[in-house]
Formats: structure tokens, C-alpha cells, sequence
């Protein structure tokens, strides 16, 4: 089973106070880009994995989707999510992304926001989103990328000249990082760039779109901490499609 | 005009002083892999951008290939090419990546190897393939790996911990990259992962094989030079289909 930190109260209370978290996908700066790579999604049957708060779902259904299935690990996300939604066409309901079993091809889309990185066996998923889908659905979903995932023992360094550098080490040794990251010990999967995109073909998608998030120049100015982005990508974002 | 290092006698003189010089394809790592991902050449049309001394056009040759054209920017290498190669099929011609302008739907493999990081504008480079290519035409190369490309002070630092890392910074900055490589300010031009990826698909390619050279463990027993190759990518490997 993946591990499930968002459960910890000191997880839970770090990250609810995140911009995304009160704010929702307004409060994500890389959602503009992941909702360029959507379809349209009216009468679309849509799942979200690892949909959190249901930020995503609800949004899905205001925009003419059929009917949203988000699914999460934690019971603390998905009770918040409930309370925040009142629409008959959204169903939430408990589902480990490393063991992930949904109705075969049952969904016109596929979404998932920064979840795939905690999943171990990403053949395994991909081989359970495809059957998921009927022919020509769509699977679109971010993750943290293999730049930032790499090293293991990630984080800013100072350069001599006094500029910051993201480090890269172990890029090639696939697997376990465990990081600090509003709790202790959490433990996320890090995979080479080809990997991701070749198990997606594997499981028979073919690669629709690949784009890495960086912040617009309006973006740093609102919010200048974003700034770093620029130097090094944190955000993988992939659209495949069955 | 793409700058021409290769020319230059010391640049020239340490280069053909590599293993991948003196033992022409074996002498190069990733050969295995990128061989892998190429279609059976018996019958084809091949060109080979950034020939150099022509190792991979006699090999394409000895292959089945019906013809290859193996274009450079650097007199000084297809005159060492030509003077290798006794084989009528093989034909050599100089040529400047930058504006690039082969014939129209006459080659059904256009092959390259480290060549195309030396190229400013990728968007013109891949539509000039694409035009040169039959229906079902493949392009297969290899580059210089964004991970290697991004920072502008490239080369191995050590952690506290005492272990090497690879800087990433101005990541999203792409262009310009001028590095002392055997030759002091080579230039070469960085790309985002996203931007190889989106530019071939725009110039109207079908992604077939992403890949990202990693030694074996029978390679780096060898040569434990290579044992740093794990540590970060260096080589970007890419088969795309018209």
C-alpha cells in the first residue's frame, strides 16, 4: 500500500494551509497549463486520482462533465471534499494508486495532480488507467519531475559565484526518496524521464503532449518566490491519449 | 552559420584523439542503445547529419542501407571521411544544419548523432527533415541532454557528503551555451526536454522512443569513467516517425 502521510495531523494542518488547499486551482500555478492540455470536457465521464479536497471534480462537473469519480487515499481529504460538494454527479471513494482497480473502460478521462510520484509500480498504473478508458480517452496528469525528484538529498546549493543550482545525482537509480516535506519521512518514487514516457507507451498511449512548468512573467511578479522555477522545472505535465 | 569549431586545429587534434574517433561507432557508448532503436536499414535512403568521419554511413552501408548521404559542416572531417570510405553508395557533401535544405521526400532514415545541440533554431531544423523524408520516414538521433545543457557554469560539484552532484540552473532559459570543450567557446544551444518533444511534434513527427543513455553494468566494468553516467544524463536518444 502507497504510504499515506495526508492522514498525519501535522501533514493534514501544513497542507491545508497551502495556497492550493484554501485557494484550489486558482492557487496552483501550474494550472492554466494542465487545463490547456485537457479536451473539452461536456459529457465527458471523468476520474481523478488523488483528487484531494475535489477542487479538480467539482470544477470537471462546472464545466459539463457526465459525472466525476474522485478518488484519494486519505479519509481526511475525501471527508473534506464531500463537505465542500453538493452535486449528485461527483462521487468520492477511498482507492490506493498502487493498487488502483476501476471499472474497465469506463472513463472518457483520466486526471491526476502531482499523485503519480508517490506510486511505486507506474506500469502497473498505467496499465489500470488504460483499461479504465474507452478507445480514444484521455489520460492527463502532473507529477513532480525527475529533476527534482533525483538526488537524494535535494534542495538549493550556492554556487561559488553566488547564483543557486538544483543539484542532479542517482538521476539513473530509480526508486525510494525519501524527504522532509511537511512531515518527516515521506517517501515519494522517483523515474528517469524516458521511463515515465515509455511506460505510458508500454501500456499503449500514445504521447499526446509534454510540457514542464514554468512560472509566466506575470506569475514571478505576483508572487516572486516562484522565481526559482525559472532555474529548474518541478512540475512534469503529460497529456496521453488511449 | 552554425559556429564551426571542428575545423580548428587543436579542436580537431584533441578530437581525434576520442575513443569514439578512433574506434568509430564501438568507441561510442550509446551506440548500443541508439542502434536499437533504428528501423531495419536494408533498402534504405539514409542521411546522416553531422557526419564527421563517416563511421556510421559506411556502417549503414554494410547494413543494407541502398544509399547514404552523410552531410558536415566540417571540411576537415569529410575529407578524413572520404578518404575511409571505398564504397560508391556513400557520398559526402558539406552542409550547415542551421539552414538546412535537402531534398524534398528522398530519404526514408535521417539519422544524427550529437550534432543537433549545436543548432540554434530546432523548430527549422526538424521541418526540414520532416519535408525530406518519405511517408512513414523515420528520424532517429541523439543530443546533448537538457540535464547536461541547462546550467551556465556546467561540471561536477561535491555535496558536503562528499558526493558528486550536477548542477541544474536557468533550466527554462534556453539558447546560448558557450563551454570550454576542447576548445575554448564552443557554443551550443539549450533546450527544454519539453521543447525537443513539442518542436518535433509541431514539425509533424510522431514520438516513437524516448530514451536517455545509461551505461551497463558491463560498460562502466570497463570503462568506470562511465560510472559517472548514472549520476546524471548526458545523452538525449529520440526515434520520431513521419
Amino acid at each position: 500500500m502507497a504510504q499515506n502521510v495526508y492522514d498525519r495531523p501535522d501533514f493534514f494542518k501544513r497542507y491545508s494551509q497551502f495556497p492550493r488547499s484554501i485557494h484550489g486551482l486558482a492557487g496552483a500555478p501550474e494550472w492554466p497549463e494542465i487545463r490547456s492540455m485537457l479536451p473539452k470536457l461536456a459529457g465527458l465521464r471523468v476520474a481523478d486520482l488523488g483528487c484531494g479536497y475535489g477542487w479538480f471534480c467539482r470544477w470537471a462537473r462546472e464545466n459539463g462533465a457526465a459525472s466525476v469519480l474522485g478518488l484519494d487515499l486519505s479519509e481526511k481529504m475525501l471527508a473534506r471534499a464531500r463537505a465542500m460538494t453538493s452535486d449528485d454527479g461527483v462521487t468520492y471513494s477511498i482507492a490506493d494508486l498502487e493498487h488502483l482497480n476501476i471499472p474497465i473502460a469506463s472513463f472518457d478521462l483520466v486526471y491526476s495532480s502531482l499523485a503519480f510520484h508517490y506510486v511505486e509500480d507506474a506500469a502497473r498504473l498505467f496499465a489500470s488507467i488504460y483499461k479504465s478508458l474507452v478507445p480514444g480517452g484521455h489520460l492527463v496528469f502532473t507529477t513532480e519531475h525527475p529533476i527534482f525528484m533525483a538526488s537524494l538529498n535535494p534542495g538549493w546549493r550556492t554556487a561559488d559565484d553566488g547564483h543557486r543550482l538544483w543539484p542532479v545525482d542517482h538521476y539513473f537509480v530509480e526508486g525510494e526518496r525519501k524527504t522532509d516535506w511537511l512531515t518527516s519521512g515521506v517517501i515519494k518514487y522517483h523515474r528517469t524521464m524516458a521511463t515515465t514516457l515509455t511506460s505510458l507507451q508500454k501500456a499503449g498511449f500514445r504521447i499526446e503532449q509534454v510540457k514542464e512548468f514554468c512560472p509566466t512573467t506575470d506569475q514571478v511578479a505576483a508572487d516572486p518566490l516562484l522565481q526559482e522555477e525559472i532555474d529548474r522545472p518541478t512540475f512534469l505535465l503529460i497529456a496521453a491519449q488511449k
